[in-house]
């Protein structure tokens, strides 16, 4: 018996999968162990990966597969969304030569070796050459694609991150965003002034220590060690595959925040990753949605629930307990407060909340730039200044702290800086609809019983995979699509009102 | 310009190296850091890559271009080679069905998943059925390969780990030792009841200062930390790429000894894949040779360098400084002692010099059983302890301490133990000649200096890679093919008269 066009596809689609889990534990590896010397050997072991996959993609029997497979009447809605998975893999992979990727892949594992010691020594001009040819080949990326879809290059791009996502949205969406934030800022920063600094908690704080506490609070939201790590690297991140999933932090010891903070975001990807139907590991669907609802399930850990009064009623205790604390600066109310702290800062994985979206703008202002060739890149440090005090107010000392602070340009991830802030604005959204499902979701995170909530969201987020578009996941979730009310409502709360 | 055939044979090998070194970063992971959640994906993302390969390697347009490269005139003898080592990979890879490599891949990681809880309950029965699969699986992979060789089934798998090895050669060399070794352990044990035992240092030794030791140690002898590093595994091993060394241990607080003699057994390792011809990266002629040269590297560095006296009375000082030890117990002649002390025991890889021999040949006897399918796995722990009485004088209490106390048939490894015998009586070998081509290895060893040894060893060993056969390493290096009475003028020397 000869296997229907879909089984063969799901055949096909798995070993693809394969080679991708196995990229990711190499790009985990690669962020978090291997040493320098290791660099040149693991691009080309990545960009070998990566031109088998795209091979796979572009092989001329999907066309005819795909086709058949649409014509199976035998098929579930998952199976469905399986091939329209599948048709938009392939789509984005036809779109870009063979040789472009494996140039592209090359140049990204290299830049991003440079990137490490141009930040340490805060050198745009020793990153210069290596970001020219990234870029370059981005932009023959997007271009190709560009032409493809019939869509601007920025839009192509983005759509890799973001499916279905567009700059048309978000324009209108960090519009209205635009014109409310900067005065909720100022305000924000009125009543802190009048009710005083919150007292910083006295360090030294011991890496094994916050090490534990970072542990402990993973577990109580419910990640699974059996499934997965924790690590430390330069740029915390979420890597590994789903069955496995790797989370890093990076610690300082005069500031146990910055960790902690770090291990519950990356707690909140890691936990859509662990909730996706195992059943479709491996399979186009069964793969989280997009960016912006990756973002948003970091975000809803991290700000929407870690923030809020009612986890620091549970975890204020712990953190006294893991550094021996004490005193008027362990308190509850004082822990919130710092937490909640505003500022115009320079760095943006350190940002509060409410600055946070503007650290965004600024780069989605200038990666758009980029890529349309209206900016070079002798020049981003520059406009980058520029655009710091317009957007923020401050103007960074030096390019460490300006644009060499972030990773993605560096590693070819142009277009994705956008859907931090739409995933801020989707957590928001997504709380606020799960409170209102659940009573039990607020009270359990009081109580430091997270159960409620990570049901919610393995029912309405996580377990839907890409079965759905972002659109209709927002849709069936909260009854409607994203928008900018719920997050200013709850920005409102917390900063104005509290 | 179309690539000639011999330019063409390379990108394609190229290709397939990668993927390879892809391969042993992934079996590193899995061994050092993966989550046991993590192992059936891991399982699916390694047989997947060695189907790849495999489906490289049997591409029917390598026959044409292997005929093609071999007719060019116009290559260096380092090409030549690699078409010789080309066609061997692909005779071993011809030999046998895709399937059934991708499910013996699935099987030995399965299995050695199975081994860690197995070996950790000292419970055969719980391992039986996956080593049943295993074994099964590997015996097909035997008999396709017989038949494609025209060897036995036992031949045709070490074969894969011995280029050129053979039974034949190995039964007449391990019988020479058989002849001699079990009369020189009785006499040696009699001379060290005569003389009395040396002191144990009295711990716990933390296992911080044990890793800084190991580092030290490393550095000392010449591992590239810039290229490498050191972790923890169940199982020491050296793993990782060439070009990214990943050395493992294992820590005892309560003797520093194992996991120190471990790193600097794998460090010979790491030093032979750290001197490989950078320039034949990634292609068959620049890998090591074999596993038996692999193994004198490791052994070289172990038990001819470092259980010595010049290289005790360099590292004593260090050892002490280590954990702050003082008294006799820790007195150079003392600590020598400790590390030339011979007797009958379980394990054999904390097995001495002298009875070392002893645990291979008795691997080696039962594993030519089970591929000839003269023994039955049911009977296994039962043969295991019979040979054990028969040839080491001392019978296991239980099977943690017996026949599951190795991982290398529960990861499929089956005609690969007796290369470890080959690889003591190579180091012997080599270590001889290059004593006498070079007087300032010995005292550079006394200093602590082991860059005379490790240049001999590049020129000799390492920098020849896969280029000449392993036969006409060791005659162009000690003026003879591999022999006896090197190793056991060195054992006699060490164990008898000394």
């Amino acid at each position: 018996m000869t296997a229907s066009p879909y089984a063969a596809l799901e055949t096909r689609f798995a070993r693809l999968g394969a080679i991708g889990e196995a990229l990711g534990v190499l790009h985990w590896d690669a962020a978090t162990n291997m040493p320098d010397g290791g660099a040149q050997s693991r691009g080309e072991q990545l960009a070998t990966l990566k031109v088998i996959v795209h091979e796979g993609l572009t092989d001329p029997a999907l066309t005819d597969l795909l086709a058949g497979a649409e014509g199976q009447n035998d098929l579930d809605p998952w199976q469905r969304a399986n091939i329209a998975e599948m048709r938009r893999t392939v789509a984005h992979a036809t779109a870009v030569p063979a040789d472009l990727v494996a140039a592209r892949s090359r140049a990204c594992s290299e830049g991003e070796m440079v990137w490490r010691k141009a930040r340490a020594a805060s050198d745009f001009a020793a990153m210069l050459p290596a970001l020219r040819t990234i870029l370059g080949l981005t932009r023959e990326v997007a271009s190709a694609k560009a032409a493809a879809f019939g869509m601007t290059p920025y839009d192509a791009l983005l759509d890799g991150y973001e499916p279905g996502g567009g700059t048309a949205t978000i324009d209108r969406l960090f519009g209205e965003l635009a014109s409310v934030l900067p005065g909720m800022i100022d305000a924000a920063l009125a009543r802190q002034e009048k009710r005083g600094a919150p007292l910083p908690p006295a360090g030294p704080f011991a890496i094994a220590a916050q090490r534990a506490l970072g542990l402990e609070m993973m577990k109580r939201l419910g990640f699974d060690f059996a499934h997965g790590r924790l690590d430390i690297s330069a740029h915390p991140f979420t890597g590994g595959t789903a069955q496995d999933v790797r989370i890093t932090t990076r610690y300082d010891e005069a500031d146990f925040r910055q960790a902690l903070m770090g291990v519950l975001h990356e707690t909140g990807h890691a936990l859509y990753e662990l909730g996706l139907p195992g059943a479709w590991a491996r399979q186009p669907v069964g793969e989280a949605r997009g960016m912006s609802l990756h973002e948003s399930q970091s975000l809803l850990i991290e700000m929407q629930v870690c923030r809020g009064r009612e986890f620091m009623n549970f975890a204020a205790p712990l953190i006294r307990d893991a550094f021996g604390g004490g005193g008027p600066a362990w308190e509850t109310e004082n822990l919130y407060r710092l937490g909640t702290r505003v500022a115009r800062s320079f760095i943006r994985v350190d940002a509060d909340e409410l600055t946070y979206p503007a650290h965004v703008m600024l780069r989605y202002r200038l990666e758009r730039a980029l890529i349309a060739g209206d900016l070079d890149l002798v020049d981003l440090p520059r406009e980058w200044n520029r655009g710091m005090r317009e957007l923020i107010g401050v103007v960074p000392p030096d390019d460490a702290r300006g644009c060499l602070q972030d990773i993605h340009w560096y590693d070819g991830a142009f277009g994705y800086f956008p859907t931090y802030t739409l995933g801020a604005m989707s957590a928001a959204q997504l709380f606020q609809a799960a409170k209102a499902a659940d009573p039990a979701i607020l009270s359990g995170i009081a109580a430091g019983d997270f159960t409620p909530l990570l049901a919610w969201l393995r029912a309405n987020v996580h377990g839907k995979a890409s079965s759905r578009s972002t659109d209709q996941i927002m849709i069936e979730a909260t009854g409607r699509a994203l928008e900018t009310a719920p997050y200013l409502a709850h920005l409102r709360a917390r900063y104005l009102e509290d």
